[in-house]
């Protein structure tokens, strides 16, 4: 159920709403807008009587939400949320590029690739310290040291920094470092990880797990902004099915069926979807085309050498070329794109 | 094995080694291009010993190919085979739109389909007259009536014709009348067809079927060279996985594979797997930006009324929507477009 | 809609009924039983106004058939339908095993595996001599010479044979020879080909294709039951998706349900859904614990020497053991299975 | 790589070699067995030097391990794992049946179930009080109070205990109360929790992903047994594809080919596979038919009031049902299985 006042009612007006809708053992989620002010409804079993809410101050309307995700859905917040990190907004006109190593494996990598794609046109630099990796034998990064240096490399090129974060115990130095908190598509169904950065001051990048249908994909969204974080960015990152070319199957027809149902912005990362370098160009602009406010690229000075993800890495040079092609597709779009720097 | 032979080979000598050929026992496809003349080999179990073919006529190489596709390789024929349709060419630098309804209903349905979607720049008409239907019990098409419906449309507005075929008993009907055969997902792997469609003289649409691999794609395709014709358009058009929200996944990231892999033109069909009319604009955007050479559009006059895939066919407005925004796009990739009639 | 009529019913009151329905434009499918006889309609748009066969001669009960798929279905046949090939019966008590070679590649060959799968007890004899194939330049089969070996086969074993046609040209040749038509499960959406095998006074072995869903699998099989065929076996045979271990996923969980919707005999080929022979022993037990009616196995002589298929392909040996633990497991089911000959 | 030491090798040399394994920077993992005690290394970054290990006391054999998963393979251990559960064993003879309901709703129900599986032959009671649920508005299970239910009920009825933890901060609780611990599907690819319960001393029963593949399974068991937990159990649960009559699709083929290439125990839960009670008793026979160690049921006294997961439970009496028909089933395949309490 979602309530929503008039436009006259007042910070304590709202405040006196919410203290109602705790009485009657229901949770408050107060949604501040430009033109109205509403509050999203959770905590209840079955549907709320609506003349139990009648006597609620400053009412205007009472709205039902139809879908099991209400606080993600456009029926509950119908304008489009903008993420701001740094000074850089996810979810407004401007086609947002993330760039960056799979993973921080020293200064002077980290630094090379954050200077090269600034240049380019990157906004923000992602680079993972905490890594999830599928054997236990493999670099599982740089830890705390992989942050300071994705934090040195923000400092020089004041590029904010995107970092995945594993588990909870870890998220407090991860969250202390980075200006984008990421959760991986293994952890998307992590519900005690989910909770904790609902819980947090960061923007979460969450990403769509492997087998992630549109709606558990909302509903882990859910499970961030019912503990009060709204910073949340979508990703999609490619989703398990047949391929024989590829690693995993780009699904970018959910681009724009997230743009109608859900006001959070959306990525896409081609790079893991593809696993194959010479596929992210063309799936960066596909992705672009088919309404993505911005991707994740992964960049490596010399991909033959990487520890991790190699194989789909672009070279500088391979980014600038992307950046480029973005740079001639956004006006096509009505859309804005970072010039060079 | 790929036979290249010198520049100055005369259709004698590529008739001669040709001959040699067969006497080997083996089947050659000669390539004609601008800058040599190739011919593939086919027919050989394991490997063919290159000291029988050192004797050929006019012999400059011997390139062994490392893929079960052959002819439909790029290692067999570098450059870009380009169909041509009435005046219209598929696979060169102009990006093709190819329009129309679902089932072919009635005369002014597809009259006004047709006019329609020409004023609004498509360059080909489709249209369903032998439908494959789920259901015995579902409207099959209207057959021969449909395609001399087709048949007049294409007669008053120019535009060329696409329709399915659906088995050998009806393809020469079918062939007599349109200038593309269409192949369908559901026979992608019916090789009486693909062979009875590669001895056809008509360009032949092949639709990847739900479950086609990439490699099981190129070999339906090398049905249809094998048997002479080289006249042969890729058309990707979702594949089922477990999507909650889109009929099927359209797998945009065959794109550029194909394009890498293959020499044939590429064509995307959002319409069939998305399901739903508003996803079918920015599919088609994506699938342009992935670099598809054309896309396929179900269009009907009253979408609620049509027979068949109502859901997702665009009315004649929102298709000019498309073609407004496709044209904003093509400059940006350095495609052209057609403009509006 | 189902009608049944009174046990007093006589065939002249059938044939009245089903003339009465007819003249309403609706095509009546007279389905005789033990204990009732009843007559499927189709051929309507929307539902059938009860009204309007009220009068049929010896009416006793209406009965609505909610699923898209009809005569398939238990709502319309409540018992089960038993096939009658040769002396064998399947759909009844018995677990009935079908096997044989992959391809039929020679008179020794598959009278050597045709006397070796009825010594252990197979009562049905498999083998393809048309054989759609992947790519255009693999064995396409021995064709009719195929079947003529096959024909020796079975002359001298008693073991009545299946074997798959692919293409309505050839149907008639393949249907002359064997017992039981296969199609194949590319083929399970060919139209044209399913409404020639319904119309053929053969059993059909229709195998579920790689992408098909259950609906989809039940609609194939309702165009050879619309035909006039009832004589139908379904068989699983696993579905595309993303095993890195066997070659397809074995969908077991369909036999079940299967047996809950429909009243056809359902069979399962372990031997192409695993495409490895070590799993095929388990699996063909599994299949007869989830209530398989029987199972299709490969067998050859010489599996490492096979045509097609022998990495699935048991040895004689190993299918002597497969039929002497499903001999084990039959009793602790409740179900028959064939001695040792 | 694989150190194997002579049978004579005393627990001093075996901490002597590990000793000297250590030494070069690598992580010995002694296993001990009956026949011989081996040593697994990782930790390597490439090949190791058998010239290095070639001065090992007692040494003698080194086998290199070929595949990315190493403690968990049959190359490394040969002989079945046995996991002892109070006086229950995993992976042996015994098909084990672990029975209970979704969720611990009451004290109640929890033993009304419990009697009644215990009296039916479960060996285990199953029964979650932490729950990851895919709503945060949905019941996330009784928690502590959930676990002291589950505690009574094995006090009464003997029945070793097995329920799910989904976060590192709650495991010590849950261990404590706990026979077997469950990692379920959601966290088969959390790896701060595979590791916090590789280094506790409970079984953990693992649950495969919707998505993953048998490498993945095995690299998450591979998390646990480096860590040092050598009691892992395996559990096949569906995978995600694109049923349209089952939630997930169980994929049986896994069962044959984990018992081939691990020695870990191999568990089947067909109820959350199927969703639908009529499909889990045909779908346990299945799994035990195709060599399951045994099998994962949910129970509950009225399953049309379960908080969770109600249509696939399956009432006592179908429970008891399904026993009796495992039962016949056992000795067909020449496994034992508990009789009537």
């Amino acid at each position: 159920m979602l309530v929503v006042l008039r436009n006259d009612a007042t910070p304590q007006d709202v405040e006196r709403a919410c203290a109602a809708i705790r009485a009657l053992g229901l949770v408050p989620h107060p949604i501040p807008g430009d033109t109205r002010t509403a509050i999203g409804i959770t905590g209840n079993r079955g549907p709320i009587d609506p003349a139990a809410l009648s006597g609620l101050p400053c009412l205007l309307e009472l709205i039902p939400v139809t879908k099991p995700y209400k606080l993600t859905s456009r029926e509950t917040q119908p304008t489009d949320t903008l993420v701001h990190v740094g000074g850089v907004v996810l979810g407004g006109r401007e086609v947002v590029v993330v760039a960056g190593p799979c993973s921080v494996e020293g200064s002077e990598q980290t630094l090379a690739t954050a200077r090269a794609v600034k240049r380019a046109g990157a906004r923000l630099l992602r680079g993972g310290a905490f890594k999830p990796r599928t054997s236990p034998y493999s670099f599982q990064g740089l830890g705390r040291a992989g942050l300071e240096i994705l934090a040195r490399a923000r400092e020089e090129t004041r590029l904010p920094i995107v970092s995945e974060v594993v588990d909870t115990e870890t998220f407090d130095e991860v969250a202390a470092f980075v200006d984008v908190v990421q959760i991986g598509s293994r952890n998307m169904q992590n519900y005690s990880l989910l909770r904790r950065a609902g819980r947090a001051r960061r923007p979460v990048l969450l990403k769509r797990s492997m087998s992630g249908t549109l709606e558990e994909f909302l509903m882990a969204a859910e499970y961030l902004l019912a503990e009060g974080n709204r910073d949340v960015i979508l990703c999609e990152r490619g989703i398990r099915a047949f391929s024989d070319y590829s690693r995993y199957t780009l699904d970018l027809s959910i681009v724009p069926e997230l743009k109608r149902i859900t006001h959070l912005p959306v990525l896409v990362d081609p790079s893991h979807a593809a696993g194959r370098r010479d596929l992210v160009l063309p799936l960066a602009r596909a992705a672009v085309a088919a309404g993505a406010d911005g991707v994740l690229i992964e960049v490596h000075p010399e991909p033959d050498r990487a520890w991790s993800d190699g194989p789909q890495s672009l070279t500088p040079e391979m980014f600038a070329t992307l950046m480029s092609e973005l740079r001639a597709l956004a006006p096509a779009l009505s859309r804005g794109i970072a010039a060079v720097a």
